[in-house]
């Protein structure tokens, strides 16, 4: 079987993970719910490092004041007790009526101002708790009719909204770095900022971008099609890849938040290779929390509710133990050189070359023979079908 | 009928799209080829202003240099007596095999080498030609096994070619902007800079990103289920809105280069408006080339290829009728007013307002009756209702 | 403006419809509760001819009987008092956690017979409440996970399941027919009998299926990209198109049930077109209701709800008098002729020509000026554009 | 390393696969082409048991009779010698410009009858040839607009098609059977019989049925977002799995003709558990050959076109062992029973139990507890990381 996780590993979960109570678009709750403590203890049982959470996973909205410092002070305990690091709080924009039409870049303006309260209380909160990462997740920012939603005032708003919260930050000298999290469509029928590039487009346009960055879902860039690991890829290179949120999808439909690896597995695969082994040719590392955001399936209880956050973990285990034997493969470094995988690394001006130069380079273009180059193998399909036998090998 | 297109309305083709024979990945041409020139002068008979070209559409791969010069002189000639632009001039780095895994990113040094000096020599061609927009279209820059591409150096160089063909355009002193076309997938499994998003992040990063924007293409977003024009929103808020690519796409699926309008139609009634009404609140405007990258279908002979380009402005003309329209009608106004369109531009903090000033105002949350706000009537389907009956009344 | 609808216009709206209080996956209902006669009179008033419910929409799970009966005679008794049709009734198997793994085909037999039963109740009510048509959407009918299904005894207890409530329809003498629901998931990840095609396969697999047909829903087809009138015309062509569920979708992704028009709108004129026209060569018409499955945006409240119902009405009457227009038009008429559109009517094989006719036959073959035929112009999008100048011309 | 496939392993392959010269949508061809006979060789030498192929592969389009028979039988013996079946025939109605409406379903009737023509001379072919099978893949029987193809004529002339062919075949006493083999689009915007299910509706309506089944492929079920394995299970239950094509796709987007397990790995275990193993409950099971439909990418040369052939088979071989064991587990068997996966197969009537005794039983709906049914655990996670610790364990 697999080895237990160790807080090296870095496991951290979502509270409202667990916690879901399975109610769905089409159906009620399945589950009976627990106090956010106890999710928080089970997970630790399990071998997680840390948790996550929502403001009003853990305080319900409209909670007062007393009652709220009765059970943050309960959940603090309890994750202390339990050695669990609360490594990022984000907040819930999209639960309450009030946020139909979105929170930061809603059309009522009371609406927008009320959302920013809401998130800065929660700064405070994320700080208190000794988090590192403030996530934002605008799944409400959006619109259903091209019409109802000058996107243009939305992204002024959107960037007055991070500025507003990131100065904050600043001002008051937390260490949080704020993660936005792309997704394309549901709850809304668009979302903005809907993929890892349009929030790095984003983040290019802020005051206080220097401490804003990218916690992507796995599910959520497959829900446009996209390569995940191309866009932690991105986000790496950008400096931005603050957080991740791991978990599974099956090609494009709702957002199913399967367990990390129950859904594309090759893909999985090589999301862990880069997150553990980094680039071929050397870069930028992520070394954050390997943080799952996923649902256990309506159809278990109790007991399916900690298989699914286990299998989670040992998914992860089992493809970083993979990863590593694949890259420390003698014949898959060969094939990297066959590939030219290593070769990419190398600038295509030489050291000191100048566009004249490159100008006067006859090797390069009017010598250079086109056809031959054009018969190259590259030999990719080796190379993949390596990864396949050491994944399933 | 539909009026007859002026050079007012800056309707420019692509010589490829008239010219494509109709060669698809599973049946032959369906039909012959015309000189560019032919190509040119009928698109100019059916009032467009504009053409634009790849090198290799015009002087096909491997053209000697004295033969070279005698198409471009016959071309120059041909758009001249035509009273066309050559708004636009775009470097084929898909076709030949020796681009099969890329050209600013190829495994390949060598052909990273050629690919840069074939953008090179056509960056002179396009200021010869009076173009201002100079097109990339990374399509075969990708990959279709994540282990066969290291992303990192891959977007390394795709920075250095696109900084190195900036740099020498400013050291030319030409005219020309490059416009960067994102597009998902297809022909490789995963391509770089795979949407309108992942591009502008990717301009954030250039040396030389001033003069570096974007050409979205309709179908391309629309293959990840993005909406269009949302991406041209966020790219003009962005300041990179260089050029456009009209065409039509049903759904996610293979590129299919439709007619403009004959796919999503109620998204191109909204793209048309943002082009020519720009955003209800104010901001910036295109005023660019409306340039259309589709495909005559297969099924169409000569006659079906001069009905399908006719077919594109006649739709960008009639739904620019509707959409003024539209915009004019008092009903729409109040629409606007009574779904908070227009309040979504009043910045959330007040003039002067500083965070400590909004921490302190408990009409902002603490007196704020979240439930009375959640109650609010939006009636954004009256207001698409609107615009459909507009669209089609 | 559009003119109010009457009952000749045979518009249906399930009460689920307009009912629908806008809780979904991510928040809270934004809306407060009618009676279910309220929102049937509601409708009444703005031209609906008919009505249709889930048995929970009206009487909530686990009501007794004297409960379920006054309600149930306060429904028809406003039904009848406003001219309403009751057309169509459904059950809910997909709502209480004891249908989280199905109904019919639940791994759980003691499920599957409490569905059984569930269903032949909801069989003797819409025998009581008048309607022609019962539906049976089996949302919850699949899996997440391959291996928690076996498929081959699903599809044997759907079989058993289907011709058990048929069987008993015929045995009661009630005029009810069956209509078959499909959608491809969610909320399950893969839905049994995902489309059009599968139910299909599976009635002709089916003892009692002469009773057995569709009830094909426009999102629903559309979210695996399938063309929604396509589906409609095989349904037809097999003689099973019992009933309709009009709505909108854009693109792929989660289900939006939107207004119809509001998604795919090219796709809905030919939807409507189909439905008013027929098919161009003639065949079999669809003469059922024209039912409306959507949900009010979650942005709207009272108002919204009624804008919105009101929207797919208008829509509908709007497009088929385009529809009307566009088939009465000599030029389309014309267009048909010179696409080939109503010779795909006339037999391939000659009257009484045999294969060995057909093989003797060297102007079929040997002779046969391939290269010539394919020259052929199709005009296919001069056709489309037609269709397209009557659709907002 | 994996073993070497032999005859028992009933691999084969499509001439057309190893011998695609990679000519895309985008690019020129990157291979040198073959002779059919060498492909053939190359691929027994690998271990496959079959080849397969379209008249066009091996006779090119308009070759006199002479030179068609050369070709034949310099085929036949390169088969023979190399003890390779030819285990299936199919016909090219997509390559030459004549079919660019489709072949069956041409809106030009001399189109149909050549079409016709072709399929009839191509059956012959395939009895001389010793097939069992005769695939159709209608992959140009469709439209781009839905105002151009009347579909229920188009389904009357497809149905004409199909069943004069079948006809032929009973009549001349040939042991064929024909295999439909659906697609969604591509390379038209929409193509009739999209899935398996649209094909097994259509058969359900043919005169030759009996000898009409399914030839599913991986990718073309997914690139409409259905389960693959669903399909198939699907086209058993209806006695209709006549022949399979397994290859790789990667979400909903162009057909990508990967190596088989080189998409969606999960998906591809649990397809060649079904094949091996079984249905859990038992049923029907699939005997055919383990056909191979793919394209070697692009990138590959002769090297990788043989790299690619192999990991196709290495793939099955793999994934059939981890399946065996899968199913020999006793935890998974023990976890079968938990969740509930055998107890599907048991009737949810009992036997000889009428719909009165049903209705009669309290147990079932009465008093039936449907809280408590409702919590049941079905631990399909649990179920589905078991199916991983075996597919990657």
């Amino acid at each position: 079987m697999v080895r237990t996780p160790t807080p090296e590993d870095r496991f951290s979960f979502g509270l409202w993970t667990v916690g879901w109570l399975a109610r769905d678009q089409f159906g009620e709750a399945t589950r009976d719910p627990l106090d956010p403590w106890e999710y928080a203890t089970r997970l630790a049982d399990l071998g997680a490092w840390g948790v996550t959470f929502h403001d009003d996973d853990v305080v319900p909205f409209g909670t007062d004041d007393d009652e709220r410092e009765k059970i943050l002070s309960r959940l603090k305990q309890a994750t202390d007790d339990a050695g669990l690091v609360v490594e990022m709080v984000t907040t819930n924009l999209f639960g309450h009526p009030v946020f139909k039409d979105g929170g930061f870049t809603s059309n009522d303006r009371s609406v927008r101002r009320f959302a920013l309260r809401k998130v800065l209380r929660n700064v405070d909160l994320a700080a208190r708790m000794g988090a590192s990462t403030f996530v934002m997740w605008g799944g409400r920012e959006g619109s259903e009719y091209d019409g109802a939603k000058d996107v243009h005032a939305a992204l002024d708003r959107y960037r007055e909204g991070v500025d507003t919260v990131a100065a904050y930050i600043k001002e008051q000298g937390y260490g949080l770095r704020i993660g936005l999290e792309p997704k394309p469509n549901e709850p809304r029928g668009d979302i903005l900022l809907p993929t890892v590039g349009h929030a790095l487009g984003f983040i290019a346009q802020l005051e206080h971008g220097d401490i804003v960055g990218l916690n992507p879902e796995t599910g959520h860039e497959q829900m446009a099609g996209l390569n995940y690991t191309h866009g932690l890829a991105q986000a790496l290179w950008s400096g931005k890849l603050f957080h991740i949120d791991l978990n599974g999808q099956r090609s494009i439909k709702y957002d199913q938040d399967l367990v990390f690896g129950h859904g594309d597995l090759l893909s999985a695969f090589f999301t862990v290779d880069l997150l553990e082994n980094g680039f071929p040719g050397g870069g930028p590392r992520y070394d954050g929390p390997r943080h799952f955001d996923y649902k256990p399936s309506r159809t278990e209880n109790d007991q399916g509710v900690w298989d699914s956050a286990k299998a989670n973990m040992d998914m992860y285990l089992m493809l970083a133990e993979k990863a590593k034997a694949y890259r420390a493969d003698p014949r898959v470094q060969e094939a990297f050189e066959a590939s030219g995988v290593l070769e990419l690394a190398r600038p295509t001006l030489g050291e000191g070359e100048s566009v004249a130069d490159l100008l006067a380079d006859r090797s390069a273009f009017e010598d250079f023979d086109a056809d031959a180059a054009g018969a190259r193998e590259y030999r990719f399909v080796h190379l993949n079908q390596l990864a396949l036998e050491h994944l399933i090998g």
